[in-house]
C-alpha cells in the first residue's frame, strides 16, 4: 500500500480550522515510536525506516519504503499488527538491529471525507498536523486531494521530513531517547 | 524464555506409547513454517533461525538463538504473534531477509505432566517426536525431564538438528520449496 502523506506545522487554532471543513474527531491516541538500525543497512541514508508502534490499542510493526517524490511524503507502507512489542524488539536485536531513536506524540485524529488528519504534538518538536490518504498505482489523484486539504486548511508549506528525521536535524535525537 | 527440546525419530506407535504414559491429546496442527536468511548474516552457520509459522490459528514469528548445549536442541526462543503473515513476510524482505526455505508438517500435541509431546509428520523427512519444556536459568532439570520422557517412551536417541538442518543435509531443500 502506499501512504499518500503530506505535513506541516500546525498553527494553535487548527483543529477548529479542520472542524469548520467538516472533519470530526475520531479519537486521540499517544504513541511511543521506536525506530531501528541495522548496521548493514542505514536506513536514515537509503530513506527508509523500521519502525515499532506502541499505543493504546496494541502495538504494530511497519516499514516504510523511501519517498516517492519531492513535494510529499507519500510512501510504500507495510504494516503487521503484533502481540508483544517487547518481544518483537527482542527479536529485531537478536538478528542484528537496534534502537536507533524514540519519537513520543499525542496524537488527535480526525476524517475529512476520504483522508484522515492527524494532529500531532510531538515531544521537544511540536505541533504538526498530517494529512494522509491511502493509495496504490493511483496514488498521484490522492496526493492532489492531500495537498487541497492542505491549501483549505490556510497551511502553504509541506515538510517532507519524517519526525525521526527533524529530531535528527534539530540535534534532539540523543534527549529523545 | 528458553525452550528445552529433544526430539527422536518416531515408531509408528508412537501415540499409544505417549497414552500409555498417561499423555492426553491437546489438538492436532497444519503448520507451514517459511525460515529467512539475511545476505550478512548465515543462520545455518551462526546456528540461529528466523521463522514465520502459519498455523489454523494464526501466524506468529519465531527468533531461535543458537543451541545451549551438546545433548539437546535446547536454545533461546522469542515468539509474537502477527495479524498478517503476507505483510511479515513483505516487511522482512523489504529489510534484506529472503526466504530460505519452507518445512510443512502435520503436528500432533499431547501434554505430559509438565511438558509438551509434538508428534510431527514432516512432509520429505518423515515422523519425528520432540519433546518440550519451558525453562528460565533452571533449564537444566527442564533437560533431565524431557531426556526421561524420550527414554520411558523407549527412544535412545536425541536428534540436535531442525527440521530445516535436515532437509538441508538430505539436499531436499529444493524439493520442499
Amino acid at each position: 500500500m502506499i501512504e499518500v502523506e503530506v505535513k506541516a506545522r500546525s498553527p494553535p487554532d487548527i483543529e477548529s480550522r479542520i472542524i469548520e471543513l467538516g472533519g470530526e474527531l475520531l479519537g486521540v491516541e499517544t504513541h511511543l515510536d521506536l525506530y531501528f538500525s541495522h548496521p548493514f543497512r542505514d536506513f536514515a541514508r537509503t530513506d527508509e525506516a523500521l519502525r515499532i508502534r506502541i499505543k493504546e490499542e496494541g502495538a504494530r510493526l511497519t516499514y516504510k519504503g523511501p519517498k516517492l517524490d519531492i513535494e510529499t511524503k507519500s510512501r510504500q507502507e507495510l504494516t503487521v499488527r503484533v502481540d508483544d512489542a517487547e518481544a518483537l524488539e527482542s527479536i529485531l536485536e537478536s538478528v542484528g538491529f537496534s534502537r536507533a531513536a524514540v519519537v513520543k506524540k499525542r496524537r488527535s485524529k480526525y476524517s475529512l471525507g476520504e483522508a484522515t488528519l492527524a494532529v500531532d504534538e510531538v515531544e521537544s518538536l511540536g505541533a504538526f498536523i498530517e494529512v494522509e490518504l491511502s493509495g496504490d498505482e493511483d496514488w498521484q489523484a490522492q496526493k492532489r486531494v492531500a495537498l487541497e486539504i492542505l491549501s483549505m486548511l490556510g497551511l502553504a508549506e509541506s515538510i517532507r521530513e519524517s519526525y525521526l528525521e527533524l529530531l535528527n536535524d534539530s540535534g534532539l535525537l540523543n534527549d529523545s531517547e
